[in-house]
């Protein structure tokens, strides 16, 4: 077998034309449209590994993936070469080099999502693509009070889609470093950054949040999902669409792409 | 006949799923779309006038448009119906009641279009839809300079779409009221201000500016195109994806939509 170089690409796309990221039969994926991409560089099968499976709907700012690839393909030109062939909802940002025991989704430490709501009025179809818009005003400051009860390390389980019973040794035990609340007019945004995410966890706290800042449930309500996440009942899911994975964190030797010796 | 009330709409769109503005057989465009929702919602033929017919690909952030509804139809909830029924890559924004007279095209005093660059790596899809990408950097002090020229009334024949000989007594006399480059990081927006555009007109500029920003032509092309419109070579045509149809200006009283007893 020829030799390979493992590269990391950083990947930006539009989350509504796909079945989410990963391959599946049949269906239009933003994992398959890469390794066709890639393939077709390559002349051969090439396995692509994503930092997080974003759910079908769901953007990325900046997905991180990573590929062995033949050492014959020149660095440069590589993101060049892929755009060409890829469709436009689906971008490379950047392509590196980086050490052969990196993986996308095991080297990294921390994720940061973003959540995009609207109140009121139509958007223009730009901003409609990855908003959740709501027709009723939402107060910012009871979610915001609300979301301040989610940082710190909790079992998350009334956020995770339902039939989830967590992974492995710490179930739906997460930490989340960082929930912000930004309002502009009537645009919110949350930010959630931690170490790790249930499925459909970010969707979960941004549809609990809407019913805090509608005002059909308290912000302690949060605090109660969190202390009893067995009997409490679910919390809604908000859409798809308003969801963006902005950014996947690595430890600093992983994050330069240096080679260990 | 029932009776009917004049009223206006202003539109958002994302170009690049409609062969333009303007109904044509057989294909998806902006103005078909919107006039079959008017048309299920009136239960009659609708005739809809926008204030410019943009081309295949163009976008519009605020597109006015007027038709006569029957006056059974409350304006309240007008808007979210039209949304209800329509694909979401065109949005209505507002929908406002205006005097008989109003016309979205014949009483608009002048019109903004705004054409989006990028230079450099690749971009999120987002924007992508929005933005022409060039490969090189482009000098936008030069661009600056050059625009300069453009304010002004002036003879704009060498920035009409080939073929195009004007229209009526003013033929490709036009007069434009503000032309602004704005640069933020390797991103530049040129805005342009006018009282009436040719076909093509703006992304002729762009094209022609572009070429100044990459250093092909000096700053004072523009002066010669504007000078000589007859004589000198046409000036490149930009893309129709970086270019969207910003704002239309009315009167004081079309703008209010005020009635004229």
């Amino acid at each position: 077998m020829a030799e390979t170089v493992r590269t990391a690409l950083t990947i930006a796309y539009l989350g509504g034309g796909f079945a989410g990221w990963q391959v599946q039969p049949d269906a239009r994926t933003v994992q398959g449209e890469l390794q066709r991409a890639l393939e077709r560089l390559a002349g051969r099968p090439v396995r692509l590994t994503g930092a997080g499976r974003t759910d079908a709907g769901v953007h990325a700012a900046a997905q991180v993936a990573h590929a062995d690839l033949p050492a014959s393909i020149p660095l440069p030109g590589l993101r060049a070469a892929l755009n060409g062939m890829l469709p436009l909802d689906v971008r490379v940002l950047r392509a590196r080099r980086v050490a052969p025991d990196f993986h996308a989704s095991r080297s990294a430490v921390a994720k940061r999502y973003r959540y995009r709501l609207a109140a009121g009025a139509a958007l223009e179809p730009w901003e409609a693509l990855r908003t959740w818009l709501l027709p009723y005003r939402l107060d910012a400051a009871m979610m915001a009070a609300a979301a301040g009860f989610l940082a710190g390390t909790h079992d998350f389980a009334a956020f995770a889609l339902s039939g989830h019973s967590g992974t492995g040794r710490r179930g739906c035990v997460r930490t989340v470093h960082r929930v912000e609340l930004r309002r502009r007019g009537r645009r919110l945004a949350i930010t959630v950054e931690g170490d790790g995410f249930l499925r459909g966890m970010v969707r979960r706290i941004a549809g609990a949040l809407v019913e805090i800042g509608r005002g059909a449930r308290p912000a302690s309500w949060v605090a109660d999902l969190l202390a009893d996440p067995a009997t409490r009942p679910p919390a809604p899911t908000a859409p798809p669409h308003g969801l963006t994975l902005e950014k996947v964190f690595y430890g600093r030797r992983e994050a330069k792409g240096e080679r260990r010796e």
